[in-house]
């Protein structure tokens, strides 16, 4: 027999369901995690170069080491976020331990958490003991579990006719998961523990699913997938092009997507080990012709004026209606929207956002192919959709990618020399958005580019890095990495038309931009934009550079908010009331508005912009 | 050019609906109907020899022809019955014009009719014109039919999925079928006009279904047909044993109704000229087992102690899930119950019957395969289920067969002599519940049959009649068709059940059957028995005949009035939960108490029962 040793334990708290696991101190954080039945990837098995086995530390986090400023940003370490494997068990720590799944995974767990005070998705289970019929009580089958619940309900016949066998086979002991007054399931003895749910964002680019326990509110899984359809097309315009040409396009657009998020969710499933059977509601947000697309409906009256979507103000359905593999009963909610350009993603950020709850002046941004813009003036919020074209999701760019291994990120300026962040800390071989937004920003702000766009060479040491000319100018960024004159264009359409939205809103609202207490933007990618470098380039007007906050994925977290809780739905109702849309289109001016905002802040804005934040910050 | 001539015209009211038509005085009644549009059966073509073109006159019956006296039964010709060709349009008349369909049409149409006060079916289809959308209005199809409606709606994905076309083709003209905030289905133009339900009776022999205009609330046609899945056996039990022996019974016997009533409600459709896919709104009774195969639940635990259906209190589907070939969404109302026995057949009869709405003591009897007994003391019932077998159907009975030409329907004494009617005046071939009841009624009445139900030579000299001794003892009732001992023994089984019944609920009541102020008694072919035949056999307590009455298919007229009016169900479900089901199989004694209720009433106790209606009468 082997000796017992006296070994030292450290109370670790597992958040955000508050499990407390006793783990050996001295122990690698990594392995005894694993040993507690944590599945935490960990592909380089331990040796810290895969950046794969974070966790979050809500409290007690140790100081980061050299390995973790490699691999995770400074924003994420100073949120709690470090490599399991390069630490031990030393004292008592709170964490969020992921669960993560391939490569787009990593980029939608940076959004994963979210705590809800309160859980109350709506969907319920529960477990009832029957007492079984006999010569006083010779009630029906659906009679006896009501009154076991002690309500009425409604029964789909698929379900009723499970009922009679289900009810012998176990002895009269089922769980029932019920939506209000609607059964979803029965199924034989206990399964009250066993309800799931999943918030889906589905993007024009990118598919994000989470997977969360309906019962305790935490999130289990994540997993993110590219969206299939953009086979047939980068944007919503040529998607919408495919149904508008192709007899079965719709069907097509429809299978493919869904069929996507149908892996995705199983993969989830696999990861947690749950059954997909057990998921009963599912919360979807998108852009409108997304929304359309999932649920078969004609997104054609979206691409041409005056713009009509079929539905605008979202639509319960039930899983088996839209194909998803999971309950066939499963309640899905697909989101509200408030037009045809300013969808569900939108509205459900603004919920997480809280825009329109306080008394401030909040600009919302959503950046993406459409750059959705939102502005609250207390309770009254104004909103419109800029067509900004791919640039910033990299399909305009020559060389743009998504944020994916290879990617420059950042671009920033070390004296005169220029330093490029790569995720994966790979070698470059191409450019995202946030990248792009750097480099032109870091170019502006040199000179290298003049206020109209145009790349030219100036006194500044960098100006060797400019080959060609005129339109074929272009700069390397790295080795093999260019930023072209071409590129510099694009990039101008795409904040040209999200800078003219935003002062059309503000006119609308008649406040000044100065009047602005807040900038909050969302978007997938949205928090890997340097917030210099959208004042630099003039996205936004010139304020304070302190007033900008990132919120992640706020469409995704808006989606959650409504999975976990019901009442979230009415807020989203409510919140939808209160938006006045306002189509940037029909404004008789904005053609002009549109080229002058394609312009880049003046030297002179410049230097007052790098005094006030040199003052402020 | 014909010379006019100035013809003289009556006014005739067409009922239910009121319609008032201009008919030339002098013309045959059937002639004039049809250049109206009314599409009046005619086989003989007008030869008098059919007695297809049945019309009820509400109003203004001439004096019935010797053909009529033939073709129709007194009650019948009492009622206003007459044949439409064998009479001239002659002054003001009401009349109730049939359409009838099939052999067993007939049967069901002399129930056809039903005045409800008040058209209110739920189901609604409203005739939009909407205005198209512009730059100042950008609203989604859905919110514009919604605002058009001025409410908010649920609607079906396919429904959804089909709206822009529909609007964009029609030039935003459309109509709307909703059942409350549901939509059921949209079409363009205006067809507000074209909302259509069908009332179904599910007999365990037979289907029965009714055509209404739910804009009108008249009704259109009528179709009856064999319930098809009789050939796995004439009962309940032989069905439930079906679906308990073969794997795939239960989906073969829910797919051979619900085929039979598509070909019945599209034989009804054909006949009116109207398509299927406008009707929205079905009310279906049956007995529990029949309503469990329709919807294709497992009817099991029905056939076995203690009798437990899956569903007793109804339940609301769409065309659809049930494989019904009318709009896709169309409400489906499987009407409650409140036992496995006491289905929603005896529940809608009781509604029609308006039991339990007076302080009087009303007996209800529903005469079939089983007997469904109900007792209304003021507000309160009581209810049984009577195992009475299928003697009266005609299955169990050695020359039975159902009402159908060639069937003995009624025997009569005519002085010593024996009087028999054949149904369609044919050449007798078998004998009907009714005859059978008649014929066991006679017998006993002139001693022929003891009080035990032995068949006995007396001094009658309808003594000659009977062949034959002991358990192979018969009576010859016409050439070719006997009336045996094994028959009486059948009938004793019934009619001894169903007494036993009665006796039950009148004990559980605490009243005595000389406190009963009224008899009604529904059922397919209720209205064919014969009041004192009731009586002379024990089948019912010795009242006096005029407290009899009969009510026709009153499971079928039920059906009717939910389909017409949506307060009806309420009243259903009100009626319902006033109920008290008593289980016969559970009283201790019920075995000697159903013995005892086989014996016939004795001599004196017929003796007083003649001297009784005789005085009374
Ligand atoms: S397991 Fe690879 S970095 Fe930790
Ligand atoms: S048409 Fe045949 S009886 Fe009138």
């Amino acid at each position: 027999m082997a000796s017992k040793k006296e070994v030292a334990t450290a109370k670790i708290t597992i958040l955000p369901e508050k499990k407390e696991v006793l783990l050996p101190v001295g122990e690698n954080l990594l392995r005894a995690l694993h040993e507690k039945g944590f599945d935490i990837p960990s592909p380089c098995n331990g040796a810290g170069t895969c950046g794969q086995c974070r966790v979050r530390f809500e409290q007690g986090a140790p100081p980061p080491t050299d390995g973790e400023r490699r691999l995770l940003n400074s924003q994420e370490i100073e949120d709690g976020w470090r490599l399991s494997c390069l630490h031990k068990v030393e004292g008592a720590a709170a964490i969020y331990p992921t669960v993560q799944t391939g490569e787009l995974d990593t980029k939608a767990q940076v959004d994963s958490f979210l705590e809800v005070e309160d859980v109350d998705p709506g969907v319920s289970a529960h477990f009832l003991e029957l007492s079984p019929p006999g010569r006083n009580d010779q009630r029906a089958d659906l009679l006896r579990v009501q009154e076991g619940l002690g309500q009425e309900l409604v029964a789909p016949l698929p379900i009723l006719k499970k009922l009679p066998s289900i009810l012998r086979g176990s002895g009269f002991s089922l769980t029932v998961v019920k939506d209000n007054d609607t059964i979803l399931d029965i199924v034989p003895n206990d399964h009250s523990h066993a309800v799931y749910g999943v918030a889906i964002d589905i993007g024009t680019t990118t598919l994000a699913c989470y997977l969360f326990d309906l019962v305790s509110g935490r999130q289990l899984a994540v997993a993110a997938g590219s969206n299939p359809q953009k086979t047939f097309g980068a944007d919503v315009i040529s998607r919408i092009g495919h149904v508008r040409k192709q007899k079965k396009g719709l069907e097509e657009l429809q299978r493919l997507v869904v069929n996507a998020l149908n892996e995705l969710i199983a993969r989830m499933a696999r990861k947690v080990k749950i059954a997909t059977s057990s998921i009963y509601k599912v919360t979807v947000v998108g852009n409108p012709t997304m929304l359309h697309l999932f649920l078969g409906l004609d997104p054609s009256g979206i691409d041409h004026s005056p713009y009509v979507p079929v539905i605008q103000d979202g639509l319960t359905t039930r899983a088996e209606e839209v194909g998803m593999a999971i309950a066939p009963f499963a309640k899905v909610e697909v989101l509200p929207g408030v037009s045809a350009y300013v969808g569900a993603d939108i509205v459900a950020g603004m919920l997480y956002a809280n825009l329109g709850m306080t008394d401030e002046v909040v600009l919302f941004l959503d950046v993406g192919t459409n750059g959705e813009i939102a502005l609250a003036v207390g309770n009254e919020i104004f909103t419109c959709s800029a067509a900004a074209g791919p640039a910033f999701e990299g399909a305009s760019i020559s060389q743009g990618m998504s944020a994916l291994d290879g990617a420059i990120y950042r671009v920033t300026l070390d004296g005169d020399e220029l330093s490029c962040a790569v995720v994966g800390e790979k070698e470059a071989r191409g450019i995202c958005g946030s990248g792009l937004l750097d480099a032109v920003a870091v170019l502006r702000k040199i000179g290298l580019i003049d206020k109209t766009g145009r790349l030219r060479k100036t006194e500044h040491p960098l100006s060797s890095r400019i080959e060609g000319e005129g339109t074929r100018a272009r700069f390397l960024l790295a080795d093999g990495v260019y930023l072209t004159q071409k590129d510099i264009r694009e990039f101008q359409l795409a904040k040209g038309a999200i800078r003219a939205g935003i002062d059309v809103l503000l006119e609308h609202a008649a406040v000044n931009f100065d009047d602005i207490d807040r900038v909050l933007v969302g978007g997938a990618f949205g928090s890997s934009l340097f917030p210099l470098s959208l004042l630099r380039t003039g996205l936004l007007p010139p304020i304070s550079v302190e007033k900008i906050h990132f919120l992640g994925n706020s469409a995704g977290q808006g989606a959650k908010l409504v999975l976990l809780n019901r009442k979230n739905e009415e807020k989203l109702q409510q919140l939808n009331k209160r938006i006045n849309y306002i189509e940037l289109s029909f404004i008789k001016d904005f053609s002009q508005r549109f080229v002058s905002c394609m312009q880049f802040p003046t030297d002179e804005q410049l230097l007052t912009l790098q005094q006030r934040n040199e003052r402020e910050g």
